[in-house]
């Protein structure tokens, strides 16, 4: 057999002593995340079952046979498509076989069924593997890591090759901050760019459009670069040629907003109060009603994943886990600032991994 | 009340007829892409409820308050999240709602139907707006034209400005084309782009990488681009700088194939029948073992849906419908080739709307 990555059976150990637990025999993962996160295996169908004494299978189709071989070197494939039912007929009951209910369609769980042997029983589960992923291993923070910074060099770029200027359009401007994201070596942007300038910015769902630039807008741009299953990001806001008044005093509060979530985020902080500290900052500025929305979520193999920093999100911060760190302040027919930062929890402060510098850019 | 487009009332029309011989009395649709086609609201979170009676809801969360009310003035919208939940509530019994099984997953049907009324039973539907969807009205084929001509002007460019060369890696010619396609107008690339360069021609699934293109390379480049809901999808393959007799015979082959693909894509041709046609070049040429992929797939508001062209594709086509007709040959060690266009189905040859030539290009 051939070398196999130790993280990817430390992850499945995490998993299948939960499985005892919940009276669950076999987990079948099919959401391909999941997949990957667990084998390594990074194609676009596929499905592994994993026993909860650690034995697994994995399945995909002929169009992965040897990359599956390549990345899976430790696991049985099963080449056989659709890979949810090849792993499933082959299992023998009696047996409870877990399946991610979060994912699984209602019209998937039919087919799922038909194929079951007598004496197997599908149980439905939710948020284990989740719960599983909400704090990071080395690897992940590694490449976690390395997607955040890439992004924010790309940012730094564009602005020192004067990208974001007057006269360009939101839609240019995002086109030229994918494309140093790609050459930097992401796989594609983690989520639409943001670019929202002038008016646009008091809008938080604004993506980018065909607005040109004018001197005095604040623009809000929030971006993230994916590559190799992880995400990331982040925002930042500038004023175009000059900052009026207006503009200097949300930016400033927004700011200290931002900071004072930063240092709430440590180990063994309820969530909730992560939220209050940013949060207050706006409150306390007269500004509470134009912060429209959380302070911040986890990030992984997924954009948006817990922890949630809400005013309702639950639980508290542990070390390794994500979370960005994004309050804004939005004036509709005035404008907007947003300021995010994604930070790793540690023992310590907390890590900001998206390092573009954070004091009023006027471009 | 504001002036509301007549595709969107004549789509819902569509629905709501089918719905009557199906005894249900309506439709909750969840599908983001079918709320889109159904009402254009363009929204990231939202759902519709369309009766047997035409009479429809629609909702969003605060977010979109604005943006549903100038997307879709012809339906009254409830402000609530999550949508799905929020409509269903209202609706009073007896009454057999309609839903998306294929979309709506198992823990998300649980909550459903913690929030019906008695007497209102949910009834699993699949496929039923997808039908509805396989012919495309006048302003979907427009749109379509659209984003696959600005796709196909993309790669014109890359080629005209000499990014496709000799000594770039993959990663930075796909960079650049996708960077062409949203400076042309796309929101994003359809898919993943693929720059399979040398020995990974020889791989239908191989992305983009490291990979630094040298003398003698085939290189297939399958790219779409996205906007305002629609998709477009094309592949060409390019030598580079020489093509020996290899690249030119298979090439050639796949050409032929390929125009046949498309002679054969008229309305009431069978869907097998479009495959063969392709197929049979290839097989004839002796090549048939390295073509292990279907012929074709429909576009829209999804990069693959029906129609399927494939060697056990059912149904026949039909005017209006949309086509992908890509055969490739590929030939481990050795390289490999595939042609592919998007037609559109009419009452006479069909349209091939990515217009870029296909004779052998070495650039």
């Amino acid at each position: 057999m051939a070398y196999a990555d130790t993280r990817f059976l430390t992850r499945r150990r995490a998993l299948s002593a939960r499985l005892a637990g919940m009276r669950i025999d076999e987990m079948l993962v099919t959401n391909l995340n999941h997949v990957r996160y667990l084998s390594g295996f990074s194609g676009s169908q596929g499905a592994l079952v994993l026993a909860k004494d650690l034995t697994a299978e994995i399945s995909t189709d002929g169009r992965y046979t040897t990359q599956i071989g390549e990345e899976v070197p430790d696991i049985e494939a099963i080449i056989e498509r659709p890979s949810p039912q090849a792993l499933l007929k082959r299992i023998e009951g009696p047996r409870r076989v877990g399946f991610e209910a979060a994912y699984v369609s209602v019209a998937d769980l039919e087919k799922l069924q038909a194929v079951c042997q007598e004496d197997v029983t599908l149980v439905p589960v939710t948020g284990l593997i989740e719960e599983i992923r909400l704090t990071k291993d080395n690897t992940e923070r590694l490449r976690l890591i390395e997607v955040a910074e890439l992004a924010s060099q790309a940012f730094d770029e564009l602005i020192a090759a004067g990208e974001l200027a007057v006269g360009r359009s939101e839609r240019d401007i995002a086109a030229d901050l994918e494309h140093r994201m790609r050459r930097l070596g992401a796989e594609r942007p983690s989520f639409d760019t943001i670019v929202a300038s002038g008016p646009h910015s008091a809008k938080p769902h604004h993506t980018a459009g065909d607005r040109i630039l004018r001197r005095g807008d604040l623009v809000i741009l929030d971006f993230g670069a994916h590559s190799r299953g992880f995400n990331s990001d982040m925002t930042r806001t500038v004023v175009m040629g000059e900052a009026d008044d207006f503009s200097r005093e949300v930016y400033d509060i927004v700011l200290r907003a931002q900071l004072a979530g930063i240092e709430a985020a440590t180990p063994g902080t309820r969530l909730v109060d992560v939220d209050a500290a940013a949060r207050s900052v706006i409150e306390e500025a007269g500004y509470g009603d134009y912060f429209v929305h959380s302070t911040g979520h986890g990030i992984g193999l997924e954009v948006h994943e817990g922890p949630w920093a809400s005013q309702h999100g639950e639980g508290t911060l542990a070390e390794h886990m994500t979370l960005t760190i994004e309050p804004g302040i939005y004036v509709p027919g005035r404008g907007g600032v947003r300021i995010e930062d994604t930070v790793l929890i540690t023992q310590g402060p907390a890590r900001i991994i998206t390092p573009a510098r954070k004091e009023l850019r006027v471009v």
